[in-house]
C-alpha cells in the first residue's frame, strides 16, 4: 500500500517536473517576448510547489515503510532516497539564500562579460564559492568538500578520481597537441563557413538524426533556440534544440549531440515512467551519449562516406570540389582556441581541466576569487599557449560559476573519456563493429540501451562503466582514440 | 495579512492553470504523436493538484477572513468566492464519476458518429443527461434546473432570459432568411476555394490580424491545430490557432475570430494578474468579441476595401477577375446547411436556437433521449427546411453533449447578439464610427478595452451589456444589423 502511495507521490512530483520543463523548453523556443516576467512566476510557483510536495514529511515516511518486493520498486526507493535526503539536508532558508545570490550574480556576470571587468563580479562569485562551501558542508562529505557538490552532477564520484584521471589525461595527451600544432595542415577550412542555408542545415541535421541515430519525429521534435539544449517530458516526448549560424557545422554537430542525450533518455525502461529514476544516470553519463554522437559517429569517416552524397543532395555548395576524406578532415579541425564550447576534440578537455583544477583551489582557499584571472591565464598559456585578450574571452566565458554549478564542469570531460571507453567495449561484438564501418548503428544503439540507457538512474556511473565495459572509468581508451585519429588526419603516424 | 495570503494562494492555483492551459495547447500544436498517453496522466496531476489547493479548507478561511480595502481586491473576494463555492458544491465522487462518464461517453459518440450509429449512443447520453440533471441540483437554482448549468458559462443568465431573447431573434429573423433563400443568387462562389497556398494563407491572417485588431507577435503567437482555439497563459502570453483548407475563408476568418478572444484577453486590467478575475467575464462575452472580429469588422465592406489590395498582393490567384465588393458578396453567402460550424450569419442563429430547445426539453423530462433524433430532424426542417440524411450531419454533429456541456450553446448566440449590441454603442463616438469605416479599429478597440475588457470577471455580463450599451441584452441591434446587411447583398430593399 504504502509502495503505491509513494508511486503516487512521485508522480505527482514528476508531473509538475513536466510541466515545468515544459514552461521552460517554451520560454526558449516558442514563448513572446513579453510574457517573460509572468513566465517567471509561474515557474517559481511550479519549482516550489513540488519542492514543497516532495520534501514534506510524509514523502519520507512513505520511503521508510515502503516494502518494495522487486527490483523495479527498490530502485525507485533507492533513488527518490537519496534525492529526498539532499533536499532535506539544505534548509530553505539556505535555498532561498542562494536562490537571490544566484540571481545577483547573474546579473553581475552578464555585466561583468559585456564590460570585460572581472573586479565587478568579484564580490559576487565570492558570495557563490561561499555558499557552494557552506552547501558542500550542510551535504556532507568524507575526502573533500568538492566531492559533496561533484555528486550533485555525477553521482558518487570522487575529486580525487578526477585529478587521478585527468592527470594521466593531460600528461598523455598535450605531447599530442604540441605535436598536431606543429605539423603543416594544407586543409581548407573555409568550407565550413561556405553558404548552407539555415533551414536546410535544419533540415538535413533533424533527417539525419532520425536515419542515423533513430531519433524520429513520433517521439521528439527539433526547435531553434539561442543556446541549443536537449529536454524531456516522458520518453516518448523528447525535445532538441538547434541553433543555425554561417559556420553550419554547429547546426548538424550540434544537433547530433542533443540527439545523443534525446536517445539516451528515451533508452530508460518504460517501468520507470515518472519516477526519478527515469533520467540518464548522471552528467558525465549523458554527456558520454550526446559526445558519441556528434563526435565519435558523426565526426567519422564512416559517417561522411555514407552521408556524404546526401549533405552534397542538399547542399552542393558545401561540398563542391570535396569528397568524403576531405569534409572529414574539415571537420576534425584541431585549433587550440580560447573559448570552450568552440573546442575540438584534442583541446576541449583542456578548458575542462582548467575549470576543474581552479574550482579545487577555491574551494580549498589556496587560490582567492580576486586572483582567478591571473590563475586562468597562466593556465590558458601552459596548456594551449594563449593568452585571453580580456577576461570577456577567458575567466568570464561561461555561465556557470554565476549560477553557483561548482564540481559541474569535470563532467563534461568525464563524459568524453567514458563515450569512448563504452564504444570500445560495444565494437568487441562484430556486427557493432562492422556496423559502425557502414554508418549503421542500430547494433550500437542497442547495445546501449542494454547496457547504458536502460537503468535510467537505478546505478552510479562507475557501476554502469564497470558493467559495460568491464572497468571504471579511465583515460585510456580516449588518449588511444585522440592519437589514432589525429595522427592519421595530420599525418604524424 | 490574510489578503496577501489569498493573493498568494489563488496565484498559485492560477500558476497551475497556465501550466495546464500550455500542457493542452502543446498537445494540440506541438507534442509528438507517442507522447499523448503520459501527457493525459501529467494533465490529470495538475488539474487534481490545482483543484485541491483551491478547494482547501484554507482557501475557504482565507476567503471568510479576507478584508480587501480597494476594489481591486474586493473584486477577487468576490470571483473566487463565486468560484469556490461552486467548487465545493460538488462532491469529489461526483466530479469523479462525471469525469469517468464523459470519458465513456465521448468515445461512444466518436464511434457514434463515424456509424452515424445514434442508439449505441443513447444509454451514454442518457448518463449524461442524468448527471446534468444531479449536477444542476447540487449547485442550486431558483426557477429552472437549466439555470444552473447555464451560470456554469454564463454568470447569473437565466433560462428565461434566453427564451424571450431567442424567440424575439427567431420571429424576426426566420422571414428574413425565407425571403434570402428565395432571391435570386448570381454571385460566384467557386472564388472561395480558389488556390490559395496555405502557408499563405496563415501568414496573410496572422499579418491582418496584427495590422487590423493589434494582435501582435511581441505579446501573441500563432500555430496551427485540427481545431482552432485560443488560449493564454497571461495577458502578454496569447494563442491563437488555426487551420487551413482549401476553403480558405476558414483559416482567415477563423483566425481573426480567435483574434477577437485574444484581445478580450489582453484588455483585461493588469492589476487583476494572476488571480481569478483575469479572464473573460463569459463565454458569450468571449463571443461577442470573437464574432465582432469575424463578422461585424472583417466581413464588412469596408474591411476589404482597405484589404483587398493586400490579399491581391499574396493572393493573386483568388482575387482575380473581382473587387472589394465582389469579394464581400461572396465572404457573405447566406445558405442553409445541416452543420453549426459551417453556418453564416443568418442561419447560424437557428442551430443554437435548435439546440437549446431540445436541452430544454431533455433536462424537463418532456424530450427522451432516444426521441432525439426525430425532434432535432424536425427542427432543422422547420428552421433551415432541411433534413439531415443521417444522425452524424445530424444530432451527433457537436461533441458538447458527450462532454457533458448542457447550457453551453446558447453562448455561441449570446455573443453574436451582444456583438452588434456592443458595436453599435461603440459608434455612438463619431470617431469610433469613422475609423471603421476606414477600417481603422484603434478607437473601436480603446472603446472595447474601456467598456468590456478591462472589468475581465470582475462585472457579470448583464452588468457589462448594460454598462457598455445602457441596456441589458436584447435581440434588437442583432436583427436590425441582419436586415440592413443581407437585404443589401441581396437586394432586397
Amino acid at each position: 500500500m504504502s509502495m503505491e502511495q509513494l508511486r503516487r507521490k512521485l508522480g505527482q512530483v514528476s508531473d509538475l517536473g513536466a510541466a515545468a520543463g515544459l514552461m521552460s523548453w517554451d520560454q526558449e523556443t516558442q514563448m513572446p517576448r513579453e510574457a517573460a516576467r509572468v513566465r517567471g512566476l509561474q515557474m517559481a510557483t511550479l519549482a516550489g510547489l513540488s519542492h514543497e510536495l516532495f520534501t514534506d514529511p510524509q514523502t519520507g515516511e512513505l520511503l521508510k515503510a515502503a516494502q518494495p518486493d522487486n527490483e523495479t520498486d527498490r530502485a525507485i526507493v533507492q533513488v527518490a532516497g537519496r534525492d529526498f535526503e539532499k533536499a532535506t539536508k539544505l534548509p530553505t532558508e539556505f535555498v532561498e539564500e542562494q536562490t537571490r545570490a544566484e540571481n545577483e550574480a547573474h546579473h553581475a556576470w552578464i555585466d561583468a562579460r559585456k564590460n570585460s571587468d572581472f573586479a565587478s563580479f568579484v564580490p559576487y562569485l565570492q558570495k557563490m564559492m561561499d555558499l557552494a562551501r557552506r552547501q558542500a558542508d550542510l551535504l556532507g562529505y568524507e575526502d573533500h568538500p568538492y566531492d559533496a557538490l561533484l555528486d550533485l552532477y555525477e553521482p558518487a564520484m570522487k575529486a580525487e578520481q578526477v585529478k587521478t584521471v585527468f592527470a594521466d589525461l593531460r600528461d598523455r595527451t598535450l605531447p599530442l597537441l604540441r605535436r598536431i600544432t606543429a605539423a603543416a595542415d594544407a586543409a581548407d577550412y573555409s568550407v565550413l563557413t561556405r553558404a548552407f542555408p539555415f533551414a536546410d542545415q535544419k533540415a538535413f541535421a533533424w533527417r539525419i538524426a532520425g536515419e542515423a541515430f533513430g531519433l524520429r519525429p513520433d517521439f521528439a521534435r527539433q526547435d531553434e533556440s539561442a543556446h541549443p539544449f536537449q529536454t524531456n517530458f516522458s520518453r516518448s516526448d523528447l525535445r532538441i534544440t538547434t541553433r543555425t549560424e554561417e559556420y553550419w557545422p554547429a547546426c548538424l554537430f550540434g544537433t547530433w549531440h542533443e540527439s545523443g542525450h534525446a536517445m539516451y533518455e528515451r533508452g530508460v525502461a518504460e517501468k520507470w515512467e515518472r519516477t526519478p529514476v527515469s533520467r540518464g544516470a548522471s552528467l558525465g553519463v549523458h554527456e558520454s551519449q550526446s559526445r558519441m554522437f556528434e563526435n565519435l559517429l558523426a565526426r567519422s569517416q564512416p559517417f561522411w562516406n555514407r552521408y556524404f552524397d546526401e549533405l552534397a543532395a542538399v547542399a552542393p555548395a558545401v561540398t563542391a570540389g570535396l569528397d568524403a576524406a576531405t569534409l572529414y578532415k574539415a571537420v576534425n579541425r584541431v585549433q587550440p582556441s580560447l573559448i570552450r564550447v568552440e573546442a575540438d576534440e584534442v583541446t576541449y578537455n583542456f578548458h575542462i581541466m582548467l575549470r576543474f583544477e581552479l574550482e579545487l583551489a577555491l574551494l580549498e582557499g589556496s587560490l582567492k576569487v580576486q586572483d582567478l584571472p591571473e590563475a586562468w591565464n597562466a593556465k590558458m598559456q601552459e596548456y594551449l599557449g594563449l593568452t585571453p585578450p580580456n577576461d570577456a574571452q577567458g575567466v568570464l566565458q561561461d555561465i556557470h560559476w554565476s549560477a553557483g554549478l561548482i564540481g559541474y564542469f569535470p563532467t563534461y570531460s568525464l563524459g568524453n573519456l567514458l563515450s569512448v571507453q563504452l564504444l570500445e567495449a560495444a565494437k568487441q561484438d562484430a556486427a557493432i563493429a562492422a556496423g559502425i564501418e557502414q554508418a549503421n548503428y542500430a547494433p550500437l544503439l542497442a547495445w546501449l540501451v542494454e547496457n547504458v540507457h536502460q537503468y535510467g538512474r537505478s546505478r552510479l556511473p562507475n557501476e554502469i562503466a564497470q558493467g559495460a565495459t568491464g572497468r571504471t572509468l579511465t583515460a585510456d581508451p580516449y588518449v588511444k582514440y585522440l592519437h589514432d585519429k589525429y595522427e592519421g588526419i595530420y599525418g604524424l603516424k
